[in-house]
């Protein structure tokens, strides 16, 4: 099959999918709340978020060096959508959640999201559009709910994805649901060792 | 709802859900492909991997500078897990499909995959289990049946995801598919911005 190259400033399109999070930010010692589609998993102790030269919260990340990422639920899909449409700058976006602190003390958490982290930033890196802050994960909270034996799990924790919907409008955005179990890991690729 | 406190050790189960890629390294002059799930998407044009201090791909990411990041499909799924069962060492994994090059002429990519991503990498990171290679996006090529328009087109990629599974054993893992559209973004929002 032949491949198409694609033009780079269609780039940003080809996250396939975004998993957004709601991000809490103190900002001048109040909580706000952003979602961030851009969450990088660098590895098991280090996540980023991206957030615009712009926005609100920048002052706040850098003033205090911490953030929180909160897993939504598709139960938290208009709330998701709303942080992300309206800025710090003109809403109490905090308001709409109850809000706790943890070990870092200065990034507000969202008590409604299934799993929370604490993040302390240790390095950022400057792009075209973005600051990236790279956060080393302090501490991890979690409702019971969303466990089992301990373990957060995924079925329980329903999580949300976004991505370009072009099949409705060419610069369309949508957000979707997990869908079926396809298999188990460490297991199906098993069946191409024996072959 | 009170809150647990997890254990640090059990942070590595906390990203809900990975969206693991098929990353092409060239090693010795031979393209091998890998399985990762810690794929970090900083911003628009930079994505990171994360690789064990003991894989095989980690020479030829630090000779060449380059990888790819190759997009499975559902249909893919098998390979995909094969290809994070088996290491480079033990198995040419890249005879598994028909791989191809492009503007860095030291990434191999995937024919099969709809989506293909050629990176240079701009830095590294060093933690305690993995190095994570951050690389700038160099060129995008895309199958024309996953795009709508120009634009690649969740739906029509199908994507998979990979999480802990613990609703069968404590240390399983698993794959899911794409569920259901939940709503359109920069709209759903939009009641609560009027309630």
């Amino acid at each position: 099959m032949p491949k198409i190259k694609l033009d780079l400033k269609v780039v940003k399109n080809l996250v396939y999918p975004y998993v957004p999070m709601l991000v809490g930010v103190n900002v001048g010692g109040k909580p706000n709340i952003i979602t961030i589609g851009l969450i990088g998993w660098l590895c098991y102790d280090v996540l980023s978020i991206s957030v615009g030269h712009q926005q609100y919260s920048k002052a706040g990340l850098l003033e205090n060096g911490t953030f929180s990422i909160n897993q939504p639920t598709a139960a938290l899909v208009k709330e998701l959508d709303y942080c992300g449409i309206v800025s710090g700058r003109e809403a109490d976006k905090a308001s709409l959640f109850e809000t706790f602190y943890g070990d870092l003390a200065t990034a507000p958490m969202i008590r409604e999201c299934p799993l929370n982290i604490e993040c302390r930033v240790i390095q950022t890196l400057i792009r075209k559009v973005h600051t990236v802050f790279l956060g080393e994960v302090a501490a991890v909270h979690a409702d019971e709910s969303a466990l089992t034996e301990g373990v957060p799990t995924i079925e329980k924790v329903e999580p949300v994805f976004y991505a370009p919907d072009p099949t409705r409008d060419r610069r369309s955005y949508g957000y979707w649901g997990l869908g079926e179990r396809l298999g188990h890991a460490f297991e199906i690729g098993k069946e191409i060792e024996r072959a």
